[in-house]
């Protein structure tokens, strides 16, 4: 059931200690199967060395009851269901806590559009949640977070299309695009960013995000509609 | 004589260098057979590269007398032996100058929760002990500096396996757990969250540690007597 | 067509990653073949895993004209360039993401000379271009990226070859040289006395730049006309 | 000629990338053979992955004249000599351009021994010399180098085998020990603790040096006459 997507899934969840993100377990990666209405996502605190493609845990969106596998799926499934649910055009989503995205995260902050690199990948500043009520830790805490991260996106009028990530107040990064190869893609980005970011700052302690011209400029070349970034054919 | 335990602590020894937790020899672990009283301990200023299971030194726990082994135990091994003799719950013990934890202890600060990430293993602030008195320094260095640990979790009455890690000041953190493989992974935990803490606090200078029930949410779902986090077959 | 001079550009773009200067495809390396007044450059959003020699993309230098080649060339192509038309000595450019000296440049400032690492390549500090106005950002921004470059060693009255790198504001840097070898190794210097500014200037905020005399004696003994340094039958 | 001596300082240098303590050919070692008054120092401008034995260059202590070798011995050859010269005890040199020793050269500050990785080692602060005169710089920077280090020494009335170290202003560090390993021992170590040192400060920006007992305990357990770190048969 759902191998290519199990496949996939696996992969992208290799790609996170390749690409430095994760120390032990301590990162996830889903998909979904929008026909079916059935997500893929990493088995809970498994390593990384010795998961397989069917070691992969199918959960029902509408649901969250496990459909396929024999290991719990990760901790952080409900959070997934949750964007998932909320967000339709949404394919892929990452969590981890990769070191600099998650020193915003806890220090409560926006990571402003500090330059070129972050324009090229997010049309905006990464914004950062609201702190958790007790009452939302205590009851579904995990399902919580998606809606606070849901919340985060509807308050401030923002597309998660344009803007792939959140850093959860406290927590660390979500991260997301159409597939779970653009959702490794964004946390990489928002991990150079975020390292960037922090230094930039200690130099110019009153930096200004880029102005509108050229985040556009940087923003659109590569996902606007007239986007022409990189190789036509692929 | 405890070939099982010397593999296990030969096994966590080298696992201090593959998570870039030590240079030359700077870091040391331990593990304690209780129904014999016997401790056993890398040898003192060995590269980690030649070390074997039979260097493994075996040390009586009550006199500290070395029962097995041909070469001089860790110069910390007094250090052990207390921690061990005030905490029946301890199985393994780490000492290491890895960086970012090293920095907080020569700083004197104790390292605040500002994360899940630290939730998820400590509950609570991992202390700095104070500074040691000249006579504490002047006779039995070693034997002392496990005393000052010890007096840090019974003055603030917090329990070692809950916060398995202390910063000893001006020097650098020692942790521990019910196996060495746990007091390892407690290092590599502190190691991360004191890396991030640096630049959370130098992102927002008051930053508050999280609140009671974020702590509680993490560290009980994964430490707790109800804990669900990884799988329950394992 | 221009076989030695696509391999070589091709070496220098894998250069970029071995060095650690590039994420992804951030990162490219040209060089000019001024007889002919050919470019040659790396494709376009390509992963250097895969990169050819004949995947290099052949430009005309006067038109931007793509003479060969069956991929588009770097989205950076205009800005390169602007720099060949302007400086005729220059045979080879890079353009990177590196992580400190994009720092620099989203930090908006120039990159004093605080040591001999930095004189040993760079004869004085190292500018930051002036913000581009939207006018530049909207009509042919990678060309009048390049503009603005020329404009600040214009306005400064700087050698392009004696100080072999800019940073662009809010963007990155862009290094040069006599050939693309030379390119990359201001590059990689660029890279390392930018980190190591970040943090001479945190532990003394008002840091001179170093004298004249030690600028004179580190740079002259490398690059001037009576250079010494290395091998004489090199 | 000398060739345990040449392979010595061949691996010595060697060893220099390996730690990560240099960039392109930015490092150097030498030894000396008291009993010829004959130094061994790496080419100068020879990359670490094509140096052999035979390149190393044989130098005459007294005059500087090259007695074997058929290549340049490096830039830093003079600074060496006059080490040698006014120190009889040292037997091994180390000069790199490491990243954080190097920020504390160019922030022109000593480094403090704020934790007892740096006692282990070096018994109190490492010293950052004076800035050179222009007269120093213009004539003989290279030997004027090494009578800087000298007389912050004999200033400060510090032992060079006690603190076998220095942070030349605006440059980098030099280092030094009675073989050309220690030399790079204290490289390492030097290094560690200038990373150390300035996230400690930066946490507690008044941080005094650790006190004179610890101090002691430290560097006495591993340097002292009745030194007893290690293994006794090593």
């Amino acid at each position: 059931m759902l191998e290519i997507l199990k496949q996939q899934v696996l992969e992208a969840n290799l790609a996170l200690p390749q690409y430095g993100l994760v120390v032990f377990t301590w990162g996830n990666v889903s998909a979904i199967d929008r026909a079916s209405g059935l997500m893929v996502i990493k088995p809970s605190g498994v390593s990384y060395a010795a998961m397989k493609r069917d070691d992969m845990v199918v959960v029902d969106l509408a649901t969250g009851e496990i459909i396929e596998g024999e290991m719990q799926p990760s901790s952080d499934t409900a959070t997934h269901r949750a964007l998932y649910l909320a967000w339709p055009e949404v394919g892929g989503i990452v969590h981890t806590h990769s070191r600099h995205a998650t020193i915003w995260a806890q220090a409560g902050l926006d990571l402003p559009a500090w330059g070129t690199t972050h324009a090229d990948d997010f049309y905006g500043a990464v914004p950062c949640s609201r702190q958790m009520t007790a009452d939302e830790i205590q009851s579904g805490y995990e399902w919580q977070t998606g809606q606070v991260i849901v919340e985060t996106f509807q308050q401030r009028a923002l597309d998660p299309l344009a803007i792939p990530a959140i850093l959860v107040n406290s927590h660390g990064p979500f991260c997301w695009g159409k597939t779970p190869e653009e959702a490794v893609h964004s946390a990489v980005v928002l991990e150079e960013v975020a390292y960037m970011g922090i230094f930039s700052r200690q130099l110019t302690p009153a930096l200004s995000a880029i102005g509108q011209p050229l985040l556009d400029c940087h923003y659109l070349r590569k996902h606007g509609k007239d986007a022409w970034y990189g190789q036509k054919n692929q």
